[in-house]
């Protein structure tokens, strides 16, 4: 698999919603030491609080990608961006977006990247050669994040997993399936983008043959309870092969992600429709834990729902931002796979 | 949503393997009314037993569309067939194309078609603007046909549906969702070629409101069972919206198709976990009926399977080929849904 070359210079542009930066801001909360500075156009932009550079600055400083870390609407690529893309590439640096519009579709900035010797790194984008999933059993453990929706911190709970299972000692690597996840990790397929015939393939491919004490960690992707995302959870899930399911939920969520017309499963639907979907590639998964976003609560309410969940389900439960996730990668560790 | 225009002039080249034919034998078998007559570019050829013509003859009986009937190993045009396309597209014709490999992606056609004012279609490629889905309720019935595996008859029995409903006076529309169908019903999407956040909202477009006693017989594609495609059937299955499910199935089938590991559910499972899917979108979903391929059993035995299933599940099972479907159409309308 393609590897973004680290660490990162993180560009912010003039953006100046904090919500529009969130992939800028998990590449510096997961891989701060991938991350040489930051660079704004505008000293009211949105800030990470890393320092200032310019490009030659983060070139001498060893940077090795420019990484364009906001979003905005409609995915497209402002047009006073692209002096800066092009300084970047002539101080000899790769450049990554995570937007819709592609840095290769643009003929200007594919000439300048060959005659400069780096690579454009359009993550949507970013695919192996890929094959149909086969549902063939392959060595090394996996954890797969599911969840009750959409953003109730899949990416999030596969990160924290990551790294609590390394601070015990186990082999863990996260993969990427989303765009943010991708720019993070430096690899993996942003799996909502790719041909539907392949959905599982691709999953096969991100998560290969591994050594048995080897996990993954595999970032989820919507829910089986969403009826526009659906499809492409059911894929990752097959393609995964899962030990083991992190259910990732937000604490009162009324309806699913944009649909107020859609009910939200209990966790008991929730855990069986995906344990039973699972089941299909991995005959032995199993629930882990669960993760649950509680900020619309105070912290002895949090406490009460999480003690609750972990009665009822009889594994842990926690707010991996409020309590942190430890005690559920021991518990990992714990059950010897 | 674009239609290819009928007649068609069938194209069957030089293809010798009748099963490489089975699109044009798709389209003759539902569609005669349709097809104006045959092109074959060696005597030995597979025929479809219509009348044969040369280009010229197929225009001015009417023929609108010449349509590349047949598959070849690894989806690719040969190069020999192109003279045969220039010849149609001189002649007025548009021209369809089954195959991976699009006549939009070779200049010299796409040139030659813009100069003669037809339209070349590649039904893999072939899609509407696609929107994610939404799940928000429509008007109009839905049948949708499902699996226990691929290539178990649910193109035939969406087919097969559509002619018997017609025949007791419903109204009853085809929706394909493979190339074959949208070559057969002029119009549809190659669901498969979908990107992957779109499945459902391209059922959806597919599909659109409509009036309340109007069904559309939506083909099914894969299998929830099948690790390879399950992604495909789950966002199919949302996107659809059914009111009623007819569950496909190979009488003696022993693993999933080319997944010689993979396990067969039993038509028990497969209709709980189709029926547990469709509620999202439609909590009202029910079983309609069952369409099977009895064809490794004598008819005595296929008659007792069938017996069996129907017995089990309280819902007409018949085998379409041998025995009709008009039994099941029947019992669609008395629903009275």
């Amino acid at each position: 698999m393609q590897q973004i070359p680290m660490p990162y210079l993180l560009f912010l542009g003039d953006v100046m919603d904090p919500l529009a930066a969130k992939t800028a801001r998990g590449i510096h909360v997961w891989r701060p030491e991938s991350c040489v500075g930051q660079i704004r156009l505008a000293t009211d932009s949105v800030s990470l609080g890393l320092e200032e550079l310019d490009i030659a600055t983060a070139k001498a400083r060893g940077a090795k990608t420019m990484v364009l870390g906001t979003a905005n609407a409609g995915g497209k690529l402002p047009g006073h961006w692209i002096d800066s893309i092009k300084t970047a590439i002539r101080a000899g640096m790769n450049v990554a977006n995570g937007l819709h519009q592609g840095l290769n579709d643009i003929p200007e900035l594919v000439e300048l990247a060959a005659e400069h010797n780096v690579q454009l790194f359009d993550v949507r984008h970013m695919r192996p050669e890929l094959d149909v999933g086969s549902g063939k059993k392959r060595s090394g453990k996996r954890i797969l994040t599911v969840g009750t929706d959409c953003s109730v911190g899949k990416m999030y709970t596969s990160l924290a997993l990551e790294s609590a299972m390394r601070e015990i000692g186990m082999k863990a690597d996260f993969r990427a399936t989303g765009q943010t996840g991708v720019l993070v990790a430096g690899a993996g397929i942003a799996i909502d983008a790719v041909i539907a015939d392949f959905i599982s393939g691709a999953v096969e491919s991100l998560s290969p043959a591994n050594d048995d004490d080897h996990w993954d960690i595999i970032e989820g992707q919507g829910s089986l309870y969403h009826p526009s995302f659906a499809g492409v959870s059911m894929g990752l899930i097959h393609g995964a092969q899962a030990h083991l399911l992190v259910m990732c939920h937000e604490l009162g969520r009324k309806h699913m992600r944009h649909l107020p017309h859609q009910f939200m499963p209990t966790l008991k639907q929730c855990v069986d429709t995906n344990l039973a979907a699972a089941s299909l590639t991995n005959p032995d998964v199993q629930l882990a834990g669960f993760s649950l976003n509680t900020s619309g609560v105070d912290e002895a309410e949090a406490k009460a729902a999480l003690a609750e969940i972990s009665r009822e389900f009889g594994v842990p439960a926690t707010d991996p931002v409020r309590f942190g996730i430890s005690e559920l990668a021991q518990s990992i560790k714990d059950r010897g796979l």
